[in-house]
């Protein structure tokens, strides 16, 4: 059975940053009103998805021409508001949907978060997920902590960070710790509940944690790193992973690699679930579908591409002539951000490019529900256990996909027909408890009764 | 018009730590869970109160025996989860009411809790008040950021702190800096969104502000410091105080040293309302007013009460008989933490003061709707714009201020019959503006357009 995880952000056009400007984009009023988002989890949950997923970033781009104008002109992932403060009122709206938010490693005190992140798993009664990104900008760095952290070094401190986490949830309170005793006047057994005494290269955490034991624990850990650095972290931590591969045969690869560095980690590949980004356009013909898709390309303009380019690839695009084929620019790392999507024996020009990843390397599927189905299907061969959905248009294409897409699936026996209200979102996703596996790091780091 | 603010705190017991054991506390059951805090926030409305306030802390007290266990054993705000994801659900289920939460300037980075309650502002509508608190325990200290931060410079540093905000919601984007403009392709106009390049003794922010103009800009800014520092603090930054005053002269001499103060700092003193606390135990008859306050009484253990004053006043009593004669310890401070109740003529043990202060320093008032607003009007004409509910029990006692106190209050004028819905919380304070006064240092920071 696939997942569906619908992806946003809190700003006006999540995915690509031109939608303001496009019809049947309600987000671009709706991004700071709850009752847009209270109506689109309602939304998302009628129609099946899994999950909502929130990214979230400090960031203000300023490589394209070293300023940040350009960023606030096209609007590229600014103004941004913070999805956490939002779960609450999606929990209340829904009951069965899972909820998953970014938070940043480098940006928030381990203790704090930790406190945050269990008084939401709480409040949405376990369908939490954590996005564990550990943030990129120069401009975030030093708005939030002063000072900058390199790339490989933010992933061993991330380590660090998940592990105090991990102790506060899983190891501070004992499942038992609760004991509201009236004739002993006892709220908790003191000899249930323990400091953690972390002592580590980057973090000191005491503890107790604050929080009584919630009903997943550890949210479910969400990841998207990348790099060789980032996938070792996701084959240690994520239960989750989202990534951007066009290829199938890129994507197999991925999987192959992430399964092998799971086993290697000690832990079960059946507990670590890989969704790659997917862009559908789907409708009940194919024409009406390429009239979207169509609409969605005409309406991008190649600057926003390259100022999302210029921030991505922290080199500033705007010194190339549109025109220009993209292959004579040298820029450290470009293939290995761009080879999601630039075909090697394909010539693509600079505007070309820009266009592109102003969509992000998601596989753009347009077609019909059957079409559509079909290469699904494929991706499924190849080891996917379900798909983020990046939509330009939201709720348009997450209502398209609920109305047209998951009734296919659902008729080929690749999507849950129905899903029963108070599950926990590790028990939707991976079937079995609603705490960690037990292969996870997050149960190995001590007892829990 | 007085205002009544309804406070509390995500842990199962907010004010009277052994209520999880009285009957009629819901919160015992209900704080981790959603349905609980909507239909508070529901009821709250209803019946006419102002706002709900959420206490918050992240410490875990140490001070009693040397241990926490007397913490985790009696529940002493502990566990407590955090009140800042809630509030966007209690916006949901509500459309007046306003929401206050705590958050230290000593724990989240200036830049990150800047975009967080922005965007809680847009969620509820402009209806957030932040509670500005320097946070005060060792442990939490020790867990949130590793070093602890002495009294006069955690203020030194609030002071810049509230600077740094200022000038993200008041400086950073222009009331017209959104512009949306389809024909240039222009979401945001470059020249209206700014750095607002702050280089502090203890913060260097360059900007600009993840968010665009939320209806009130900066939240209401609440605040309860009693010290010297505390008192300058709250004078040149809070729009509201709550205060911990048990005689009329007491407060009204807090108010004079305030009103003073803050035209010192060059502020309109008629922006900046002083709530003291109250606990009313308020029924039809004084009998049953009276049995519901005996039964609270009746519950409280004076270790409850130990564990709190030994947390607050960072002494250990657990080594005194508690018998003994308060007048008898020399604790330095205690007469500045315990002068609120304190009557310097009568003779206190450790046990009554104990159980006193397992109540907090709140003016109690017993009695019939008739004989607490008797007070309360004494109260209002000793310069008190409205009060803080402290209840132990939740929801019983804010219900019976909604049935038969508010009534009273309204019967004699003293308080609003209807709020209309889409009002800012500053609105429904001071009236006037959405945001700050003109006075406030907010405001003055910088032109806003």
């Amino acid at each position: 059975m696939f997942d569906l995880i619908a992806y946003t952000n809190c700003s006006h056009s999540p995915v690509v940053e031109d939608a303001w400007q496009m019809p049947s984009h309600g987000q671009a009023d709706g991004y700071t009103d709850l009752g847009f988002w209270t109506d689109l989890a309602t939304r998302l949950e009628r129609g099946g998805f899994t999950a909502l997923f929130f990214a979230d970033a400090y960031n203000v781009a300023n490589q394209y021409r070293g300023r940040i104008d350009p960023t606030v002109r096209r609007g590229e992932q600014f103004p941004e508001n913070d999805p956490l403060p939002l779960l609450s009122a999606l929990a209340g709206a829904t009951d069965r949907l899972g909820l998953v938010a970014t938070a940043s490693t480098s940006f928030y005190p381990p203790y704090l978060l930790a406190k945050k992140l269990s008084t939401i798993d709480d409040l949405t009664d376990g369908r939490l997920g954590w996005n564990v990104v550990t943030s990129v900008g120069d401009l975030e760095f030093e708005n939030v902590v002063g000072d900058y952290i390199d790339h490989d070094e933010r992933y061993d401190r991330a380590d660090e960070y998940l592990e105090v986490c991990y102790k506060l949830w899983e190891r501070s309170w004992a499942a038992d710790a609760v004991r509201r005793d009236e004739e002993t006047g006892t709220y908790a057994d003191p000899d249930r509940v323990s400091f953690v005494d972390h002592e580590g290269d980057y973090f000191d955490v005491p503890g107790p944690h604050m929080c009584a034991p919630t009903p997943q624990r550890t949210p479910v850990v969400f990841q998207a790193g990348q790099s060789d650095r980032g996938r070792a972290f996701a084959a240690q931590h994520a239960e989750a992973t989202f990534s951007f591969h066009l290829s199938r045969a890129g994507f197999e690869s991925y999987v192959e690699d992430l399964t092998e560095r799971a086993v290697a980690a000690g832990r079960d590949p059946d507990a670590l679930n890989v969704y790659p980004a997917i862009t559908p356009y789907v409708a009940p013909t194919e024409t009406e579908a390429r009239e979207c898709y169509e609409r969605v390309l005409d309406g991008i303009d190649p600057e926003t591409g390259l100022v999302r380019l210029s921030n991505h690839l922290n080199h500033d695009y705007s010194q190339y002539d549109l025109d220009s084929p993209l292959e004579d620019i040298e820029v450290d790392g470009i293939r290995g951000v761009l080879n999601a999507f630039v075909d090697d024996d394909q010539t693509w020009t600079v505007r070309e490019a820009a266009i592109r990843y102003a969509r992000y390397p998601t596989v753009e599927l347009v077609g019909t529900p059957s079409t559509v189905a079909d290469e699904l299907e494929k991706w499924g061969e190849a080891g996917a256990d379900g798909f983020v959905v990046m939509a330009p248009l939201v709720p348009r294409q997450f209502v398209d996909v609920a109305d047209y897409l998951i009734p296919e699936l659902r008729e080929r026996g690749l999507y849950p027909e129905t899903v029963e209200p108070g599950q926990t979102l590790r028990e939707r996703l991976f079937g079995g408890d609603a705490t960690v596996a037990d292969t996870h790091p997050a149960a190995t780091v001590g007892e829990r009764d």
